[in-house]
């Protein structure tokens, strides 16, 4: 791999960049990151940069919009250290999820994100699993999106997906879950929860699709707080379905999520590192696989000027 | 109505333009749109709208291209002529479907279209039911979306609607079909269609929930060819439904459409103005509901600095 | 050439883009574009264009608006798959005639079009013969103009030219034709038409020069329904012209200018290849001339990063 | 007229900023212009702009280059003071007649003007018979043009037109020479100069039309030198013409042009005053025309929202 | 104040903000701030703010981070809800010390943080006493800068300043100091700090001027850690000061900063209320003046389009 | 030195252009610049530079406003004749010293003047010690700032130092000082001079730290008008001084400079040739030191991607 790659990574995910570098063969490069007294981020470069291809790691790993801001500098920094292009390699999308305007006069952050990214003199753009890949057009820059799918799809089915079926949780991530059911080749269910009426405060819960004796396996993009997926394991044992097992591509985790997910019936939660995972994260059940060796791929594909569309194929 | 509010139309949907400005209480813009022997278009604004504040009509409609192309000169001449504010209105987004980036080395034209609008000089846009809603961020301008919903779902309401379901023709559309079946109170169902194996060509049908007897209404944001409803009537009269009703926001109607549509056992299709229906595509099993009173109130609330959202509550 | 050369050509003229690439001994690039039953139009690239040097080609022939989307959309797709540089090719620039406000309120497209490819994001545009010089001007990025106007004379002068002069069929084209009798070193002459007086409707046409018993050579950028030239022929034949000629780079010949050419008595109209001649407009007395070398010519020395002005010293 | 309309003046044509003031009822707006010993120009505009749709005049006349860093630094001193609309007055165009690339890499430098302005932070341009119609183009933000032809052909229409003739000095003027002509109702002649052969350097001059026993009026945009026009004025009194007229918008009249005016045996020469006439080139035969009223119009229309072109009408 | 003037604030000082809008006699805009389990932030402003003249405040209090993205996407959901105009009301602007590159291949943040708000969408600036004049010439959009100066000198001439000097605690801070010396008609000395040599660590202080039996003001723009300031005190009573008052506009009071100033023999430190002086920080040495009056006067001035320069004179 | 890079200069100093490629082993780039009798500059490049690395040097020489429109203009040529990269090469940035709005409505030029080049079409820039550092984040593309100081102090180093102080000329320049003090290992004076009162006219001046039978050296970033310098001269010589120097990078020498220059009993004026010093100027006390090296190394280095900041380490 040239000298002229170069990866530097902020505070959010060291060791995804340090493994993506191994990957690559690569040593990350030099960054001193400063906070000082008032809060203010300096970002300094420790090495020369101009004329390189520079890659500039981040994931929307807590403290978030810190993590955001320290991005943004160091691209500028970066961007005025004369580097020949800049790539922001995003495992996890911030404000993934803000990017559509479901109430008035909010922000599409997403959109805001891409717009900030330009502005501080980003190039191109290499994320993962988009929360909706409308969202990809939010970027007049080239941006290549990653799919973690395939690493979840070869997880599973080396288990013995015998009296399977894919659950999606809601009608909204319906198209998702069935994009994993034909992947798996296994029949598709649909949770359906509304109130019964304007009265009533009661919700009636309903399965459309079979999962009575079924093991069941939900896919998301991404788990939150685990409020859907837990209250959607407590319903399908209800309706009479065996084991089950979540998977998702970011694992968020915040709030109560540990706790429940501690609390359920839940036979595994299979993730990648495209955030890290912190010790009092960590749990016997939970299955974390690497995306470091995609991205590698990924980044070299693009430093060398090769199709990444290819990998998928 | 101030004389500084102007709306010009196109060629697109000259009949929905009139009907706006009549709803407005002000005369559609004199424009002398000429196409010459080279296919070149030369706009004519035929009066003065400096300080205007201008609304500039044009729906995607064959010929889409050309009415695209048609819509830009309009606005530049409206820009150079030196407009106040000039706002795209767009029932029916051009290229509204190519908002992802589904196969490799295409281009997000959903995307290319807000850049091309922008670069041509317009303000602001409005528009009606974007086919995903996160179109609404591929704008760095303010971008208002309409909902038609409230006008199928008041005219549905007024149907007997007992003993009715609502069915998603994939599981795509379900979150779709799910907000109007929480809208009208109905039960939902799912048609899942998928090959039963690598070696079999044959496709199994599935309804996920419940039709059985029951009459079914298709909720879409557009019908294009009509292929997928039309497979879906036949599908679920198998499984045993009633009637079955279609409805959509945007009546696009190419190609096959009509002659399946006529050859259906379908009920009704209900249908919006905001693409024109010549002659040759009436029928009296079409009903066709108008959003011109929707857009005038939203255009005279753009005009007069009123919210907009508040149509909705 | 390098592989990391390629030219892409739209639907426009791929007879002209295959002699281009024959003359620079490539490929043209695999492209898919379809046109769906909405007539929206997809363009998938077939191959990978990661830091490649891309020409994309179109020029403006009919249907010139679903041309110009063709190219935008194109240049889109060619940007986001990563391309290092970006040059779109435009034999005949699209709306080069709408190039000045000679209305009011009006449209200067010619302008628009720079801005829409801007948009669109090409990085440098390569074309010929622009209606007038100053439109070069309307682009903020690099633009090559070439000049067809050698290959035209050299093919005049291996005819006779013992008695000729050159016309120009109104005033506003005596500039262009001085041009030409410069180099050929023939005299000039010019048409004046005009009316009498503002109670008589007769138009009083003047030769301001001699063409009594001369051959005369008419050359004109463009030809679009041949009105002028033929109404030009007519009446020189009147002052006593001998044979006369007409040549033009860009052979539009739309609406009725093939029934008069073969009409009129016009020797032979000689063209070049920046439009395609369909076979309903092939003519014993129209000779076409290849500018195929002459792109290739320039596209390899843009691609290598030689002199383009060189090729007309 | 409002208080909120302001025009504050450079340093290049004062006198005529203080007459279109007086036509509009309203005071130069108070500027201190300071020009450092470091050759540092600093503008401080001396009142109030915030909201205030301020009009910025500055003509080309010496010293041209410091007069256009005059006019960025004040329309930047006005934007950030908060002008709610800035339009540049310019009615002498700087950098008119570079507007095409007739040598090989040099810049289109009107085109650079216009950008030059817009980095600057002007709305809107006002200006006066561009050399070249195309011009008009170069600008993205709205762009005015006058015409001062109806002042010139006004004053002709009052001489006794019979037996006269328009001429222009070479083909490049034609069109600009017959506009006259029409307008006038006279006879158009051409002036066509050229070698006779390579080998001699003898030049064959040639009137194209009449002009024997005429008397002959030349119109163009700007005289620069005046050595194509005193040229022209030798060889048509060559061919018999009578007395000779010249006139022109923009009297430029620098090298030795007063030197030959003066030595010549022009009737007239009439100019207006979008150039300061220096007392050093007063003349007894030059006649100046005031466009003073037709800015004034014109600011007062743009700055009501009234239409320009109607002027014209 | 018409209903057209709104001011929205974010967490960082809601009660300069209420103290502004008291002033300005209207209600702070109705806005809701939501943190989501992911650290995203949500902001919907729950008023129309359609055609308004919208005014947005956030000071550089802790979290500074988090504070600058919840003032970007506020911006930015105020620009697609349509605001007429938006101004980023900044008492303590952002990364204001970040403003030069004193270290090779860092970010001018100061900068970096003025090109974001312009992406975000603000139309113009309001801010007070920025680190560096210079700062003011990062934004292309309009910036205002207040000066707290006369507030601290108008405090201070109330006291008896018989026998007082103004120290500067470093060369650096000589321009500032000097600056209040004037003001306050005071002498000025500047402590002068630095190694004796490079092999010995002892730094040797030295006051420039003259404080023996004096009372000492020391003003600085902002106090972060009061490091320079409390060592100052310690030197300069060791020179033989009498009391020693310290004055600043900005109090970030980080770190050690209120350990330090407890601990000294400050006579008094007199701040503002740019940024919020929190429970832990209250000490009865400190005096807070606010700025309040000041922005509210800026802000009516920007509203009605009244000078805001005028208010120092 | 790859024949892709190439400089090119302007009128305002081509020695040291000459002796920059001189260093850097290159001939100066072919370029014609004329000024015609309109004073329009036209510059014509007469190399091809497409894909060359080229470097455009004009330094803040006077003609100063006619040099900057040089620049843009060769800026713009050099663009449009498809250079790779483009640098402007500013010895003495033009308008450094406005470079903040220390009276109301006054444009920070400096900062104009980077929006100028940018939008003529500069990459990046290469300037040396901008009056204020805060400058160099006027600029969005990358500006390398050279420092002339271990030039000046490595001459100062080779003289007796000692008995010598360092004087600032006012507390604005004390920071400018101070850093000379310390390189120098050499104590710090500072002048400073006000009025005894507002009813007297008299200016009280006195001498922060000591001077009294001390040689004192006096560094500044520019010498303009030697006001201040020549008057401090003369102050300090009152309160005892020995020998005074002088020194400064940029020796702009305008005005009365030369005249109070060699009537003053300075014992030697240091300066540096990034302004060209015409014989009028030239003076045996005055010793030029050459930057060419400087410029050379850091021009060598942006080609070839290496460090710069590593030439001051």
């Amino acid at each position: 791999m040239s000298d002229k790659l170069k990866l530097f990574c902020g505070n959010s995910n060291p060791m995804l960049a340090k493994e993506i570098c191994e990957n690559l063969g690569i040593e990350p490069g030099q960054v001193h990151i400063q906070r000082y007294a008032n809060e203010n981020i300096e970002v300094q470069i420790l090495e020369n940069v101009r004329g390189a291809d520079v890659f500039v790691l981040q994931t929307a790993s807590p403290p978030v919009n810190e993590g955001i801001m320290e991005l943004l500098i160091m691209i500028d920094a970066v961007r005025h250290a004369s580097a020949a292009r800049i790539t922001a390699v995003l495992p996890y999308y911030p404000y993934a999820r803000s990017d559509k305007k479901d109430k008035p006069r909010i922000s599409i952050a997403a959109r805001l994100m891409a717009d900030l990214l330009e502005a501080a003199g980003v190039d191109r753009v290499l994320t993962m699993n988009l929360h909706s890949p409308q969202t990809q057009g939010f970027f007049r820059i080239p941006a290549d999106q990653l799919d973690a799918s395939p690493i979840l799809c070869e997880y599973f089915r080396k288990k013995n997906l015998k009296n399977f079926a894919v659950l999606a949780v809601d009608a909204g991530r319906a198209k998702w879950a069935a994009n994993y059911a034909k992947r798996l080749k296994l029949p598709l269910a649909i949770l359906d929860k509304r109130r019964r009426s304007d009265v009533e405060s009661a919700v009636v819960e309903n399965v459309i699709g079979d999962v009575k004796g079924k093991h069941v396996a939900i896919f998301d993009d991404e788990i939150l707080t685990a409020g859907s997926i837990m209250a959607a394991v407590d319903t399908i044992r209800k309706f009479g379905a065996g084991d089950v097992y979540a998977a998702c591509v970011h694992p968020v985790l915040e709030g109560p999520a540990m706790e429940k997910i501690r609390a359920s019936s839940l036979k595994e939660l299979v993730i990648t590192n495209t955030l890290p995972l912190p010790p009092q994260k960590q749990d016997p059940r939970i299955r974390v696989l690497s995306v470091a060796g995609l991205f590698a791929e990924a980044i070299k594909r693009i430093h060398k000027g090769e199709s990444v569309s290819e990998i998928f194929e």
